[in-house]
């Protein structure tokens, strides 16, 4: 039994008796990542039960990141977790070609803004000061997985709005402007999605959520831009080694 | 502004209005943490509108982290999340008090069992291996936060099952056994919380919840305690500077 299943004690609530045998049969690999779930109808008639029952158990299992909803096509179980050590150094994209997973980046909208009091309080930066926005969206072998806000410094990077940001930004603050970002501050939590990330990522306002904030500054502490990462729930998972 | 309030557009539904003008009293601290808020009757009130949205609005801001329900008692602003840095080496309560906080650990269970392949698989144990299981709650100004398991590796650490564990286990682990606990492996992700961690929370099984694993070796590398948290998802908020 690779996970841990926490098993519903007997007089336990008959959705809970029905999770427990779905998650097993995900844990026993007898249905797998990506692959689509019976039907609550059918789920029902297996188990003897109603659908509003198969509805909770299902409810159930997506809460705990075992599956997920696909807009209109159905229950699937979810992929691995994709490993994040937020010590390391890498893109997301390198990351997650290492992990075996097909990355994709869309960017949604770059536009000129200024700094918002929460943002200067956040990066040092005046209230007012101007920043570039950019919002992009990532996939995992094409499900959507995350959107970003992510600020850029304007006066520190001349000329930024006009880059393709489809490609890493890493390697663009690199390769264009020489920039490196060698001191990142990140914060992670839990939160519930809202709109417009909810709806940017096909999910209902009010899922589950990790929101994962990185500060970076280039090496004269400069502060070169604040990403705000929206992960829905199921999608990550943060390691950390320590020796 | 201290947090990005995402602002819900106009023409989105009435409750993400009545939680948008909740989160900015918030915010500008006209409510703030463990002050328990208006009951529902007299925000369907004051906002005009009717007790389901007030509701939906009170859980949509539960789902975010910014308010909490205790036990029959009504509902309360959130106060702020325990800061987490995994790669820094303090108790959970010298951290709570380096935070201002007031921490508080009861021992549920102490107990003796074997290792399931799950453990096996997390720690370098083998199947059935003995281990001593402590569970324990974890309070902050007397609201439990967390609840966790604790597996310990009783062939190293003979007599364990006897002291007493509301006290700091690695003060513990040092003082007794002279075991420096000095390799950690440690995995964060959403999850949902299911029985028996959410009733030791006094929450809904499906509420969110954050899991943190820490598997635990001395200097020699032999796995010492593989302990498995289950935190409120809004009581925790992970942070790693990298330089």
């Amino acid at each position: 039994m690779p996970e841990n299943i926490a098993t519903s004690e007997a007089g336990s609530p008959l959705y809970l008796r029905v999770r427990d045998q779905l998650a097993e049969q995900i844990e026993r690999g007898e249905v797998t990542a990506n692959i689509k779930l019976p039907s609550e109808r059918v789920l029902a008639e297996r188990f003897e039960t109603t659908r509003v029952t198969a509805r909770l158990a299902l409810a159930q299992l997506e809460a705990e990141g075992r599956i997920y909803r696909s807009n209109r096509r159905g229950w699937f179980v979810s992929p691995p977790r994709l490993i994040y050590n937020p010590t390391e150094d890498y893109s997301f994209s390198d990351n997650a070609v290492t992990q075996g997973r097909l990355p994709r980046t869309e960017t949604l909208e770059v536009r000129c803004t200024v700094a918002s009091a929460w943002l200067a309080g956040k990066t040092g930066l005046e209230t007012g000061d101007p920043v570039v926005l950019v919002r992009r969206r990532r996939y995992l072998d094409e499900r959507p997985v995350l959107v970003e806000n992510i600020y850029l410094n304007s006066r520190h990077l001349p000329g930024i709005k006009g880059f393709d940001f489809n490609r890493s930004l890493w390697k663009l603050l690199r390769d264009q402007y020489s920039v490196d970002l060698v001191q990142k501050k990140i914060e992670m939590f839990p939160t519930a999605l809202v709109d417009p990330q909810a709806s940017a990522l096909s999910v209902n306002a009010g899922t589950a959520g990790l929101c994962v904030n990185r500060c970076s500054r280039d090496a004269a502490g400069v502060f070169v831009e604040f990403d705000e990462e929206f992960w829905l729930h199921d999608t990550l998972s943060i390691q950390v080694n320590v020796a």
